[in-house]
């Protein structure tokens, strides 16, 4: 089972991670946060992180950072080795439910479950009044529909 | 210019609104924030919801919600009116930047950015050990191929 570290800009990790463990209180030990400060220094979030992956390493690791191209992501790139510890971008709460409720599954599959989770929790939610028509439509509809016009 | 809400589990609404303004600080009375504990009843979070949704409406707000589904956007979908107020789920950084940053646009094409920059923020970011030669390859490409696998 995978563990997973967050990795954001402060305070937004550690806000990810109890957002996280509201939903799943069983996954504390597996799901570790690392906020980092506009002051910190590329070389200490790398020792920070590297003590947090070490300590969810179950022995793979899938990291999600918050912004690709950012420090933190640009830090957590360091860390990825393409095969026990893998990284993705653009955390959101629907990947990151994802990521926990498949933990069980390969390091491969993982990855795929967090992007897709993430991606289809993107949409635009319809209106539930009355001049809004597509308020019933499912999720995926409306995202469609959405992309359409 | 749109306002823009944040609603989202405790702590993570006030968290992504800090990152937020640590990237657009200038916006900050644009940007509203609405951390919603689990014990908030769904009528308390919408007169909050409400109170903050007059704070920011210049007349239009796009309202950001964790996940759609959940109680936070559930509550959100009562305030979208689908003219001035608009409701977008899956809040992510790369989402909530882009809206920041073309928050100068008509309501319905901010809609679409922040879906797009939230899809398009969503990536298996690349080792940048030399077992994963795709280290070089933008972003886009990487999720393309990706999801090719």
């Amino acid at each position: 089972m995978p563990g997973l570290l967050i990795i954001a800009h402060a305070p937004l990790a550690s806000a990810l991670r109890a957002v996280a463990l509201h939903a799943f209180p069983e996954a504390s030990e597996a799901v570790a946060a690392l906020d980092v400060p506009s002051d910190m220094s590329p070389s200490q979030i790398e020792s920070e992180a590297r003590a947090l992956l070490a300590q969810v390493r179950r022995p793979q690791v899938l990291v999600l950072a918050d912004v690709f191209g950012a420090t933190p992501c640009n830090v957590a790139q360091r860390l990825a080795d393409g095969r026990d510890v893998r990284l993705v971008a653009g955390v959101n709460v629907p990947m990151l439910w994802r990521a926990i409720a498949y933990r069980d599954v390969p390091l491969d599959e993982l990855v795929d479950r967090a992007l897709t989770g993430a991606g289809q929790g993107v949409l635009a939610a319809a209106s539930s009044r009355p001049q809004n028509q597509a308020s019933k439509a499912p999720p995926h509809e409306e995202v469609d529909r959405h992309h359409q016009q």
